[in-house]
């Protein structure tokens, strides 16, 4: 694993599962001069350091992405201009906005997925091999969906996407389903994986639910931060919870959280262009020291850090589990 | 072309392009004891007749897809008990209900297309031989999806679909996209197809457009029947009109009626479960006698039939082209 | 019973458990000079008659209820004058409107609940001895409520009345609760007693059900009409089903019926003030000949009647019976 | 007055102060080949008979204005163009649609006045001296507003036009309001003249109220007939109402109906492209012969006709009258 | 009076009629390990101190009440678990969640009421001598209602309760109600008590009111706290205000403050959950000293303190009433 | 040019064309004894000092408008009583409240615009020449409508103002239109101006744009400094742009800001009575050293400044400009 995996240990006196980096926001909205907000961002290990991939809205708010490098998982340099993309092949690729990225590294390449505006919101895929050049392929599904995650490696020789079927404005309903693809291009054999839960079971994901980081295999099955969203008298609040889902048919929720992970409790989570939003999209793995990094998007504006300990999530995850 | 096809000459003194069957609606609400209406259903030319898949809404007003013969296409007898589908291979298959079928004949066998309930409703795909059997496959999309339409043959050696990504309610929107599958099974390439237009331009399709009849090939490309809703003070109001779509790449809109062909007048339009709908699923086509014969849902209670020219309905599209 | 009980014999050829009334509506809209419309109103036999009491709106749409005498259950004499009630000794007692009577005979008394308009609407509760002089209790429960129903006889020492709480519009969902007092003053023990079903398995009812005619008790316990509620894409549509509740402990639904027993199918039914509207208020039943008559509001317009045995409703309801 | 002022007595066994004509509806909602429907329409004495500005939707749904005329006022003669209006002096005139129009002759021309489509609906504004050639000014308000009505003559030198400010879509609210110009150019000097009322007091115009006919110097004041609307748990129903304005302050209601003169209770005023509409727009008095003949619009498709005593009227709407 | 009541002088220089407590908030989020929040909490003397009955929502969001003690009603020690409820003789009693608490000690024990969920909201009622044990009775009402608030003493030999009936949902409107009960268990003699104000009157409470604290007697009547709410473009904000009922007939209000008392304004109130929340639930009363201590919630997350001069609060209601 | 402008230089490292005063906000909510807010105000050049006209929300969240005086433009004695009108001639003037107050300089007085309750919101307009003495003229426009703002001089021997048709509630919709006067009291000649972008194209402002400041005049046009805003899933986020406006037909926009020139990022800006609002009413120039001071209402609760450089901002609209 990396020397520069980025990590603080737990607060003393604390005995959260999950904690907050003491010194977040890690990115801030302005970080890039054009920037009006920079969150629901993703990173991945990428030779000796770390590559990302982030949503910055500029100061029209117009959503795109953009690439950037870290050598320590915490400072970014983030690149000012948006990712410009290739088509593969002769597929036509355009997208009136791009937004909430997640990246994975699949056989030989990174993979790129995220919210494409095509006629209201879908998922866009592309790819990469250096994080200089990219590769735009074809929308994965018909409109309207948001929050595309991929699994990390094929299962059954398909690849493995996450995602959640969506309307055309800030839905207010929301369940993961699974789908696959033999060749990334054709999608099918939707599988549903978990919906909101009761008002009364959990309320903090009783309005919608999304995939959030790439899912990573453990001993469990594959271990996911999601986001869970409560309709308040105020409008939307967004939390984390964690899901493992079986190994083989990934579609089968084997355990899940009924507490949420983090909520917006610190002034970056509950102040901000959209107030009270946690909004995990990626997260670094040290196996052998026992460690996990989540980045999560804060108030829709900034860019935070939270820790946590693999085997503690998974124990909390089965001990807390939804019935 | 079939001896008995459905037809009744154009009413004199009438210059519609479209005129009505003397004796609709063609089925009633109760035609079998079960059910509390039969519409929005499809019908094929079968052997030395006709046969057809039915929407019945039971008295409990569960809804459900039923097998239908004919030797005129006028007389159906419906089969009492809603189709049951034989899982395709190892698909899953099952569903909170059905509706709105479509059919068509592709290469060696029958497929059936419908809205199926499965966490909302999404697009269910089958077929049968001999409508005796019947074999259900995955689901084209995730939800939430509703009138998928099949071409009758491959284009470019793929399975083309045309649907209206929707949402879990009364959708107040809705495009026609189309989509391809290389095995029935997985399906990309998603093209938008065509918008709603302005209420300005042509109200009567400004709320949303849907596929109706399976597309018929012509000299100018890919004929096909939809329908466009608009939104009055009291809901929504379902009326007919007519696309034709490119022959090579079908997703083009070559020709689109900007008045409506058929809006609801009669009574057994005007009055039913929901009043106001004209809901086109199928036509049959003389192509010698240049004659076509349209199935169109009315009032979300009855089956309704009407007729045209191929020849008129064509020039009548192109003349009248939405810009 | 009655000689002059209202009848007609199931028409030939029909298998309906209920048939309508051939010279329907019995009541029409403006039957009182001063009527825009007369429907959702109950009866009860009356001396060697019935009485009866009448919603009337006038044609302020002011909504009152009337009083009214027939010697047959069919014609009737309805008063233009809209029912005066006194004080029930010092109950100070005003209403904005009243709509939607019932009426019941127990020990000594006619009881009359209704809709009372009060910031709001909530139950009213009434009595006469004569059908002459009325007066006017409390009201029996806190706004919003609609639909209250009492049972023909003290439960355990207690009066039972049915409702649905509502709220203060249209209201979009609603299920049947039960109450005791032991006074016709206070209320309490509030039981639930019937929600809707979910769309999948009865979809005539899944927007909200409401108590219908006053509870008869048979050997199956105590038998109801009620009226169910979907929402179609232009609105509310009311049809009626039945429901047999426990004897002894009646907010326990021992059967209920999936599918309706009427829905609106008549032009009286499917076209008035509202479109598609059966609402059944009130019942007449004669146990030695086992018939029943089921008076129901149509559109929100008239009155209109329908017939049916009680063993067969009976049957039906236990056989058709929602799990 | 006119020989051939259309009008049929009173039906025998009627007491109705408004009674419809025995032939309804006059106009159909085909009358021209490329219509949809024809409705809420305006007509004027003219020369030896009468003119008509009528809204003809046609197949396409798009809203604009024929002009018409007649000898007898029942049967006409309607323009199967639009108008097309040439801009008065430099002003630029342009509209998405029009509808609902007016017409009244001031002084020495004929003044239109209809919802013009700009940036949402607002009062256009224009005039002709012939029914031939027709000139359009500036629109009087800004967006968003509907129902402009002109007074037939100056009233302290200044023209006066009633108007309900609406919102962008089929608004749920609405006053009347007065403005006046000295040069049917610049308005201003606004005054509230009616409201809603409440559901309690006269439930049928408890959503929104309109101007309807061009108001009549009567010795009340100016008679005007309105429509009032309820909203339904079906969506809108529109009704008919009279009011008396002042004659020198014409934006004070001296007497305004409780109850409706005309309510949706015939096929073809509750069914059509929108159930339960009636839509005054025009009428035409006979002050010798004490008669006014009302043209309303019938379910936004057709155009009817209905009559009255204005003797008659004037009593009711006083006797009649709101507090 | 107790010698340990929470108290704090007025801020110098503060003119306020309320003012906070420096070291709010006095309970915090998390105060107790499994709690996402703790706030809209009840307090009553108890013993030498305090004892309260507190809302803690854990970290699944999950709502219910515990108790807990205090020797200064500052400091309090909550219990960890939920409080358990013995059925009161056979009643049944069962409840999706519990919220909102109110507490009260009348005649020889401690009422505890709250909004309990019952297939929607409605008011929960039990009771405790000693908050060890627990007992809960039949629900006071039919659902929905919240913010049901015992008067500490029975009037005219019964109970009394003030509720406010709601829907289903974030309740966006809401009137004060005032109920009777000669046991406890049936409730009636419902009375309004008081409604929101117009916008133009006083905008803070527009939208909806509640009861708060439990009424206190004063000379001038009853003194409650209760809160106010307005609907603004981003959600409700909820600001508290002070009403005195009627001594005998305490649906009568005889003052009530045009202004509000204490509006979210520091940063524990304008941020958390929901923002912009200030919702009194108790008040502990020193008549000798002329000292409030009032008890709210605040942001939906934490309790915080404010103080009063009583003969202040009252002169002040009574010269900013409401007209 | 005033030597008290009030001003402050561009911070260090700060590349801002828009920068914020250091000691911001400049008017805080409760600056007089009866405010609960004071925010979007205008203040104006006047005497050797400034004038301004304040909305002062109270205590009650009454809506009114108040007179204040500066010498410097950053200090301000507001008059605790709101501004009496005095009828101008015999105007009948009457509003149930008054909010969002612009003030402008026109030949021989100040102009005072508003937003006036009169049955929904619409455009108030008042003279003063002595901010002692006020007189209300008649409402320019019918409602509904909000941000009246005129212009400094007459363009065509007209009076010119901007305003925003709107609905009755918090309008999610909303087009700057420009109307014409010859006498301040009769508007005609309506001009539509600008609407909102397409979220695509610039987010902030694609759900309602309205003007602001006073427009001034440039080489370049007349530059304005406007809101607008954009729907979040919590609500209505507004931010600042500028435009410029065609100098003889100012109804024209020859350059319009994509992004924004300032959006919610303090705290004082995204926390108070309703979160996330800059809302500009008013500007100063100096021509001489090129500045502009910006005064905005933030939060809805208090009143910042924000200064920038005359050129910078006409470069930078003219080179970001929406095309």
């Amino acid at each position: 694993m990396k020397v520069n995996f980025p990590w603080e240990e737990r607060p003393i006196n604390s005995s959260d599962v999950i904690w907050r980096y003491s010194d977040n926001p890690i990115i801030r909205r302005n970080q890039i001069a054009s920037s009006n907000s920079i969150f629901n961002s993703a990173v991945v290990p990428f030779k000796d350091g770390y590559a990302g991939v982030f949503r910055c809205d500029n100061k029209a708010v117009q959503m795109n992405i953009h690439s950037g490098f870290s050598t320590d998982g915490i400072n970014w340099e983030i690149n000012p201009e948006p990712i410009v993309f290739s088509p593969h092949g002769n597929t036509e690729v355009f997208g009136d906005y791009k937004y909430d990225p997640r990246v994975v590294f699949i056989e030989d390449r990174y993979w790129i997925t995220w919210c494409e505006g095509h006629n209201g919101p879908t998922i866009g895929v592309g790819y990469t091999f250096d994080f200089k050049e990219f590769f735009q392929s074809e929308n994965a599904f018909l409109p309207f969906n948001r929050n595309g995650v991929l699994f990390p490696k094929k299962i059954q020789g398909k690849y493995v996407m996450l995602s959640r079927p969506s309307d055309n404005g800030h839905t207010a309903f929301g369940d993961i389903y699974l789908s696959y693809s033999p060749d990334m291009k054709y999608w099918g054999e939707h599988k549903h994986v978990m919906s909101p839960t009761s008002f009364k079971d959990s309320a903090w994901q009783c309005t919608k639910v999304g995939a959030g980081s790439v899912p990573f295999l453990t001993q469990e099955g594959w271990l996911m931060f999601y986001h869970g969203v409560i309709t308040t008298c105020n409008g939307f609040r967004y939390a984390m919870g964690s899901v493992i889902l079986d190994k083989e048919n990934p579609h089968i929720v084997r355990y899940r959280t009924q507490p949420y992970l983090l909520t917006p409790s610190t002034t970056y989570e509950q102040i901000g262009d959209v107030a009270n939003v946690i909004f995990p999209c990626a997260s670094l793995y040290d196996e052998e020291k026992d460690r996990v990094s989540i980045y999560y998007g804060a108030a829709d504006t900034v860019v935070a850090l939270a820790f946590g300990r693999i085997s503690e999530i998974i124990k909390y995850t089965k001990e807390n589990s939804l019935k």
